[in-house]
């Protein structure tokens, strides 16, 4: 059976362009020779939809679209995902489905495990269900699963229900999975693994079919793939783009490779994913240009450039605000980038800004020394300037912290923690490194001096980040092993750091989460980014 | 049976400080003849841990706790919530418990319904329990019961299993129901209507147990109670504040009311709410004094006298900035009020500053008009003002947005968004009004001025709130009924409000996400506040 893989990037709530999309996909699909065109995990709405589930009138529209969808495609067969209402009167008001359309018949194919852990809240919104059964079409028995249907194979299962235990009884001959599973730098091998486990499991063929495309934070990688009943990659879609494939499932296939997309290395995936995150960003809510603040250090200039290749030189502009703290080197650094670039720069210095904010503030100071608040009246200041030209020239202002220092509240609240999105607020400084020389490994587009030089915020007198953290390398340590790991303070120092570091190192990561409250949403490239897949309470004790 | 109710406020991860409170706690009721004591859900850890529960430390923290009170209180019978470990290895990795503690004796009584929508977020932790039994002590049989198992009394539930549709076949004689509920300012009848419909339902005595206090965003305000087997309401302890009671439970008490406290008028539950959340939010992070902007208009003077009736005045520091548009009652008015509080106050105006940001611009903005880009500024000096002060002195800014403006987008990110906690975050318009006469009504503290006079934020010549909004009678109703009723646009319209008006107050709603994104945490007193119990996607097109 010939069955189109429509791995396709939509936008939450857009359901005439999401409809449009699907509906001609389809067309081709089945133009093509497609028997079975099947669309991803609420492929209707997008996904995240999140409270708009709560909406009558959204799951109403999606509706609509089912109906239109289905008139549209009446003798193209297909499947597709859709919130569909729970009509029991017992439990969540809705079902997370996969729905089989063709000339008239309408089946549903309820998911029964619902992630609820770390980005994800379906049980927010969604009655898991606790009965399944086989799509009969085509004489083929399809066991037609939702994402996480299918990732209860760990030896400490999450669920104590499983999905394909009940199905695999009506002897199916293939599975079919639709899904929507966020990417982060080790979820690709994740997912093959896991899928293969249910292969292996059941003895079938597999079709997996992925979203592709950023929802904000939540970056979507592709890589739909076919795996034959021996576990053998038959078929992968592209990473980070739009693909649909159509692959003749069935005996004919197995050992035949037909077009197995690359996976790139970890650093090359997080910057892709990067670039895929922004550009969507700006495309979905209707922007062309970005603004940021060039300091001549490494996660600006890095920055700077995901966003000339997810946007364009021409729609990045640059500005570079020195201070009496600010090296020569920082500016020409920042200057040959713009430069290397060809992208847009001005340079507005904050000398005068902040001396008026001194003066302003010299009587309720008096006799109070230099501090942090002076840092950050600095910081402040630039915030100020980026978002009077965001204002005033509709440019979206990208925020250039990274994981490191947004752990350790290294920075300034309504300063440099400005922007619309954060680009490497999931990248630790030591990977903001590997980004710099990944991206230089063709041609110097980073300056060399940016790279090497002891990272500084240049917020006072020959100040270095080393002043008042550990090196990055035993810091962004620590913090995997905390963020990441979820590790005690014990289990840290045993790899070998002083325990007096590692309590001071987490003392600041949970003091800080009133600043990561209020910091823009941040693409999420690790299984735990800041945001809403980590949630912690401001006002709390434990390690601080 | 004498049971003591203990209504305490802990403190999220404070271990040290729960446990000592729950011990002297227990140990005092005891001496008072209390036969067992009763402490709210999750007392141990406080309530909601949140992500700390993913922390093996933190729940191994827990167990140590809940030795170290079982030895303290060895001849003490006392039930206490905890997460307790799920040992079945399948599932999720905790349950939610009642602990019931006595001479060495320790039982557990599970969840079974887990809450997670608007703030929570417990099946992200929790396993269901899926069988339930009686605590059989003192020749009593008791239906032991965690919050939300009592709350699956709707036509439709919420939930496909009732626990105490079990618990009942053992013939209790008694339900216990420990709780984390929090506030809104309907909660506390819906709360008496639930638990009623359980003692209605099954002729049983219900002894019900309630946290109070803040925990960031999250009040809770108490009002644990007893009802007879009748529905009668035999006691109920203080709202916003820690009691415990001791209630000699049985058919002796049967139509005789012990002691139940007032349940106060809305318009002062959310005022007495608003003082418990801002007093614990400083207390909890051990801070003394707040400072905020003061510009004359009602936003800020309803929040400066909740603050200084929370931290008491002299803790309170009001700044006021006038641009060249403020108007001249503006600054009276606001001197005036922290004159009546007798707090202290500074004047620093923005002008200099502003020409400063003018002059740094002036090239860039060449031939621009004068826009929304230049009120920013305004704001955004302000608010730097006010976090340099925050930093030098270690004063938490509060922020004075209310609901209306801050659905709407009517404020200026790092501006007058920027704070600490949000006082009025979930206060519409018209309640701020209702709230400076209930402030107003024994004497005038805030000047009579401040509240008649039309809204404006004063950032250019003659501004008014209703250049750019509908009549704040309008806009809370278009707002209630999107955000608080989920209405969709038709069905608002229908309430007599033009649609073209509906339309664009729900595009502003829907368009201001990215801001709402980076507001600090906004103290929640109605049924659906922003934050963390409203998660909307911020790229989406639905209804934008």
């Amino acid at each position: 059976m010939k069955i189109a893989i429509a791995q396709l990037n939509y936008h939450i709530g857009n359901f005439e362009a999401n409809t449009q999309k699907i509906i001609s996909t389809a067309k081709s699909s089945h133009q093509n020779g497609a028997e079975l065109t099947v669309f991803a995990e609420l492929a209707v709405s997008g996904y995240p939809p999140r409270d708009f589930l709560e909406f009558d009138d959204f799951i109403q529209k999606c509706e609509v679209q089912i109906n239109l969808i289905a008139e549209a495609c009446f003798d193209i067969p297909l499947i597709l995902g859709s919130p569909v209402r729970n009509t029991t009167k017992k439990g969540k008001p809705l079902f997370n489905a996969a729905v089989f359309l063709y000339q008239g018949q309408k089946e549903y194919f309820r998911k029964g495990l619902l992630p609820d852990y770390d980005v994800f809240d379906e049980y927010r919104y969604f009655e898991p269900a606790d009965s399944f059964q086989c799509l009969k079409f085509n004489d083929h028995k399809i066991a037609v699963t939702v994402c996480e249907d299918l990732w209860n194979v760990e030896d400490h299962p999450l669920y104590v229900k499983q999905p394909m235990e009940d199905l695999i009884l009506e002897k199916p001959d293939l599975i079919i999975n639709i899904a929507a599973s966020p990417f982060d730098y080790a979820q690709a091998e994740k997912r093959e693994t896991v899928l293969r486990k249910n292969v292996d499991k059941y003895k079938l063929p597999l079709v997996y079919v992925n979203h592709v495309g950023a929802q904000t934070e939540l970056l979507f990688d592709g890589g739909s793939m076919v795996m034959d009943e021996n576990g053998m990659l038959i078929s992968r879609l592209k990473f980070f783009d739009e693909e649909v494939q159509i692959v003749d499932v069935g005996i004919q296939f197995a050992g035949n490779q037909l077009s197995v997309s690359l996976l790139p290395e970890k650093i090359e995936r997080i910057h892709d994913a990067l670039v895929m995150g922004v550009r969507n960003y700006f495309q979905k809510l209707g922007f062309q240009k970005a603004v940021l603040g060039l300091s001549g250090g490494i996660d600006s200039a890095v920055t700077m450039v995901l966003a000339a290749r997810a946007l364009g030189s021409e729609n990045v502009h640059a500005v570079l605000m020195p201070s009496q703290f600010s090296s020569n080197h920082s500016v020409q650094d920042a200057l040959d980038l713009a430069k290397n670039l060809g992208s847009t720069f001005q340079i507005i210095p904050i000398k005068e800004i902040y001396e008026s904010f001194e003066h302003a503030l010299h009587e309720a100071f008096v006799g109070k020394a230099f501090d942090v608040t002076e840092e950050n009246i600095q910081a402040r200041i630039r915030g100020a300037l980026l978002m009077a030209l965001s204002n005033k020239f509709g440019m979206i202002l990208l925020n250039t912290s990274n994981k490191s220092e947004t752990a350790v509240g290294y920075g300034t609240l309504y300063g440099d923690m400005n922007g619309g999105l954060s680009v490497l607020g999931d990248v630790y400084k030591t990977e903001v490194f590997e980004l710099a020389r990944f991206i230089n490994r063709k041609a110097e587009i980073i300056p060399e001096n940016t790279i090497i030089k002891p990272p500084s915020a240049e917020l006072r007198p020959e100040q270095k980040d080393s002043d008042s953290l550990p090196d990055y390398s035993v810091l962004d340590k620590i913090l995997f092993a905390y963020i990441e790991q979820r590790l005690k303070p014990e289990a840290i120092a045993k790899q070998g750091i002083d325990s007096k570091i590692v309590a001071h190192v987490l003392r600041l990561v949970n003091l800080n989460e009133y600043k990561r409250h209020q910091s823009p949403p941040i693409l999420r490239v690790s299984a735990k980014a800041f945001g809403i897949g980590r949630r912690m309470p401001i006002v709390a004790k434990y390690l601080s």
